[in-house]
């Protein structure tokens, strides 16, 4: 998955994109196909349950069956022949029964993945109630707004939280709906499920019920928008972080010092070092992310009835995009929680350029008497550094009005109705 | 856009994402808000008329607003000095009044994307009409299934032909919901509309119906989901193409010859090639499209209010994806209008292997008296390259029985059942 | 190429990666090959002639000829029919003579990629030698070095300059490295030159030569290492000049103030703003650049003789790349030219956490008396927010010890060797 | 790494990039620090062998430090933190003296890569052989060059095969030449070697030479030139192998069955399917190591003296990238080892098009008396489908000049001189 997953990536995630899991979920679609085609009729009852049987207790080392994936190129064939020889000659070719192996692997994707995104969601949920929260307690608290880096006229802490808010709850919908119609894979050797005879759409069917997942129109094995998709949607859950992230990275510079995570890393080397660690990382995963969705996304170019390599590449690259995603939510997450935010810092930073971060508002006034081009160009020259801004402006605006335009706290337009309108749509989903 | 973009990229589509377009679609921006603004009661109306009437003459050349652009890094910030320098200095004041440069290109990339993506819906919506048409006439039309490149079980052409139009239906579907949803965008200077005072939230209405566009719950000058998702979907609509392209290029194969393209290309050096060169645009076109959505991807991670660097990357990458994904679509209309399908090759090839596609039904048919595992050990080697199947099978299944087995026609599985749901899909879509 | 190119892009690198200049390469690459081949006494003398002399003439319009190109696929069909067209039928046929279209294409790349690289190179070579002026004039300046943005321990300016001026250095003798073996391409409709008979390689040695390119051991249809060399070289370089823009931006930030570009942008809303445009130009540039490169980098894998998309899709990312890298080095030679550093705002930086920034030296200074891992505890625990890191130190280390160790222009290490190691490595090459 | 990864990358790889030699190799620049700074004189002497000996101890559980680095964002902080944990506390102050994490990760990484490296290097040098062996024993073995898939004109296996040799070759020795010059990392907490005093420089030659790394000039913590060029130069090298596999698969397809693979892989559904597994794998492998280098190409972009993010990607992409690259080289040993070559087939298959393959000889023959625009549109009407070749030229060319103008034997140029080109090449190499 990763170097030093452990520090990427929670635990439980860890475990749910594992070889192990992949195994898991390959057994477990080997017994719901035995069981869909119990219930079918096409196999004896008998059968299929000493197949469930088998499959209960599962296949003991993940890392043999790679190993032995190697001749074949895929983990099924070596786990059908696993499974087969624990079975008795008449029942063993009832396992797989009219399957191929890009069926099973197909289906434990989705159900690794069902099981992966459940724990992203969690995790992207807490960062949306964090954001939330944030959003909800500084609806008010100003600072300034900072585009191209460059301070540009006040904002709220809370209306920045919104923005937060608004880019991870509609990125986790998004996830949300992937994972609301993971579909099954059943098309046998190329798709026309030739082997299930008459069968074969009622135990598609029974199939997709028996793993909680959606029943395609078609079998999509050439078809993987359904991977594409989760590639795409989980590279922008896990930028939706990323930017979070990195406007927390810039808010706890030494020099700009609004924000402080509660749970700061420490350096090897210098003592005082506060480093605003979950969000580093959050940045790291998202970026592992993005790598691996354009190896997802490449797999959409496949050949005929079984891509040569596309496929093959989706294992690694989509147990990749879940873990780092969930790593990247987590990170956010640990980084968010506890954030110390500091309103005096950031009245502080507002004052800091005396005025010039409500030039804009001085355009409009100075405007009514000069037309905006020659007001502009005033503000402009006025603004330059070394000038005091109050001082330039004296004789073109009246004392009081100035002092009045310079107050910050007048000039946050709709941001708390911003905050609200994006609380109300969180409320609301 | 592209290199010789006229071999990729249809000409309406090229005029649509082209620098004029995008100049006019900004001025149509600027009219927009100066309209939302008067009639929100905000700017006098004499203002916004005088406004909306220079910006319906348009700005004649966008080369030179690029130009100038160098300066400020953008090119609104030119358009607007270039509109109000056509106005008296009282009403010039009221061009752009309240907006950001971000606004107004943001806003014109959704009129640009709008008007692309419904040429490019045309073009897939033409490519899924060709599919389906393929998938009705060769609904029972027998062939080859291909795996790894390798024969596998017989099948439809008109299943495949249903698979292609699974995907490029539901690629498009996902391109139509992002485009029924496009937002304007209106934040001011950093979000906040603070210029806009009380009537913030009714010009943001207003503005977003005069141009069409949904109202967006908070500005999105750095919450890029809506250009990173139509990046992806861009991707994946191109990948489906260029899917059904490369199967076409490996039908058309001098050894396979199973389809051919009915404009194919010339060589420059051989008389006799028919290049499949539909195909190979379309293939073409989805990498380019990859390449410019990867750039679109990154944009998730923008700082604060407003990105260094991967906002202005935008401008370039989604006119590219747009174009190239209608490139795409187009080449693959170009490829499948009037593809000769050589229904009695497929069958030739089909009867290429003497039986071998269908040793999977052989293999249950053995496991009977054998055991799945011993059956499909004796089809393996009785498959062996210089053995003939018929002879090596004769003692072990009755002739009457392995002839009826070899027959393809009565292996085709649930394919014509699959072309049905694929085109009653289609139809209930 | 993109959109707003010449917000983007210096005109004369417009100019060197337009679809003329393809053309007029591409028609030079067709003067090359008749005089080869007329040299090597394959074509007659006056046919050489005739066709050179046509070919001196050019092409009128690189965009009928795209047009036309759609049909094979590329521009170099409808060329080579042009170019036919103005001869007589007996000098006709030794037009294009041996040759496929990808020869001369892949050769026209090579001399529009060769002249490009030359702009490009001056581009970068400006922006190493401003690199150099800061790093000298600088060496000696400190400022705080900061580690995933936090304040770290100090350094000086010039060094910082110096580790941008090594990155671009580096990265341009690369791309150099590249641009001195540009290979010529010729290889006959699938590499083996049969047309050419016995005089093959000679007239492959003579063409290479009458362009100036390599002599290939072998064609490279579908070697693409060349392609994807380019690709990443030119994402390395623009990476590299983008390193230098972040750096800029965050040093420009209102907070920050180290620095300032001689020619900020202005803001279309607020006239105070002074944004670091080069700074994010660069950065826009160089993300366009890796999405090309993404598209150069898959060219590699190619379909036997001539590949099915991946060529196609090299020439407009090889041209995006080349403009795109020529952009970044363009910006950052804005961005560095005349950029004002502000040597009393960095010192005053420096002092901004009372010596926190020093904890690492004093670390080692405690290390003595208390063991590191105390000596550190100690100095996290003294350089918490809120404490005075001088009173808390007061009874540890000796007053006048202290303040030495405190003393950031004591503790600069290696900083002004490392300039002049960075100073006599660009000397020396 | 990846899912599955044994199916994908050889053991020694998967071992030579696991976290447990990432941790060795992390202890290995720790001790290679405290010898160097032991030979500098600027620790004693006695420290200096007492770490060292802790060291060759090695760290016993990599998960567990992984577990531990997910506070400080990294693993060389735990790691440090454990190494002196055992000594005492006036040795372990002498641990990492003067370091920062990233000197020891950096380090480290380049250790991993190195050995990683020679590894890719075996396999790549192996299939270099093999390719060597194709291309000389199949020198003069015909077959049918494929241009966009069509037959094109007559080739030989070997000069393909030369194609992939130099490829190979030529990406192989970039590695070596990148391989023979990683730097070894050290430049403190933020590059200026500060605590070393005036030892630092030497203190940096000594470790360099400890580790066998090359000095860098100046530290590299955010030149990251190093990395992406690993990253491209891998995804390069895989590319060339993947290039092969795709050329494998094709020439595998049942219909063309010039080649097979001698360990094809089995289906779990059909036994007769003889997969050409190598080459899948080594396609798939290809595609990660793409994705990987897209991550290490964006490390560029660092921010002041450390990442926010872009660092930390990098352990986990170069590892993937590392193994996936040997997996890709690995995978083509497999498949070009024993590798079956059908010459009969593929003389069957020159013949599939009666001549057509020869039209562009034919061309030029007619031009003599056509001019070469009618002879080229007379072939392409002879060519077409349903035509007899012969027949239709009947009239048109003598019998025996158009008999021995359809002998594919004597129109395939130089390839063999090509073949002999490339071989001398790789022997003069």
């Amino acid at each position: 998955m990763t170097t030093f997953d452990a520090i990427f990536v929670p635990a439980p995630l860890r475990d749910a994109v594992s070889d192990a899991a992949w195994v898991d979920a390959m057994v477990e679609v080997e017994r719901a196909l035995a069981t869909a085609e119990f219930k079918a009729g096409l196999i004896p009852a008998a059968a299929g349950a000493l197949i469930a049987e088998v499959c209960r207790d599962g296949v003991s080392d993940p890392a043999v069956l790679a190993e032995e994936g190697r001749a074949a190129g895929n983990p099924a064939e070596p786990l059908v022949r696993a499974l087969r020889s624990r079975l008795t000659d008449d029942v063993a070719g009832y396992v797989h029964f009219g399957a191929t192996s890009q069926d099973i692997i197909d289906s434990a994707a989705m159900l690794v993945a069902r099981r992966a995104l459940a724990i992203v969601d969690q995790e992207l949920s807490a960062v949306e109630e964090l954001c939330a929260g944030l959003a909800r307690r500084h609806r008010d608290t100003p600072m300034a707004a900072r585009t191209l880096l460059q301070q540009a006229v006040p904002t709220t802490f809370g209306f920045k939280a919104a923005g937060w808010l608004v880019a991870v709850h509609t990125a986790r919908a998004r996830l949300g709906g992937l994972a609301a119609v993971l579909p099954a894979q059943l098309g046998g050797a190329a798709g026309t499920l030739a082997a299930l005879g008459d069968d074969a759409l009622e135990v598609l069917r029974l199939f997709a019920d028996e793993l909680g997942l959606a029943e395609p129109t078609v079998p999509w094995h050439t078809n993987r928008l359904v991977i594409a998709e989760l590639g795409s949607a989980l590279a922008n859950a896990s930028g939706a972080c990323a930017k979070i992230g990195v406007d927390i990275a810039l808010l706890s510079q030494t020099e700009v010092a609004e924000v402080a995570e509660a749970e700061p890393g420490g350096s090897s080397a210098m003592p005082q070092k506060r480093n605003p660690v979950g969000a580093v990382l959050a940045g790291a995963c998202a970026r592992q992310v993005r790598g691996h969705a354009s190896v997802l996304a490449e797999s959409m170019v496949a050949e005929h009835e079984r891509a040569i390599g596309a496929w093959h590449a989706e294992w690694g690259a989509l147990s990749g995009a879940l873990a780092c995603t969930g790593g990247a939510a987590s990170a956010m997450r640990r980084s968010l929680d506890g954030l110390a935010v500091d309103a005096a810092r950031m009245r502080a930073n507002l004052d800091l350029t005396e005025g010039r971060v409500l030039s804009e508002r001085l355009s409009y006034l100075l405007a009514g008497d000069l037309g905006l081009t020659a007001a502009k160009a005033e503000l402009t020259r006025a603004s330059e550094p070394g000038n005091s801004l109050e001082d330039e402006l004296a004789g073109v605006l009246p004392a009081d009005e100035l002092k009045r335009a310079l107050d910050p706290l007048t000039y946050l337009g709709a941001a708390a109705a911003f905050v609200d309108r994006a609380l109300a749509m969180i409320e609301g989903a």
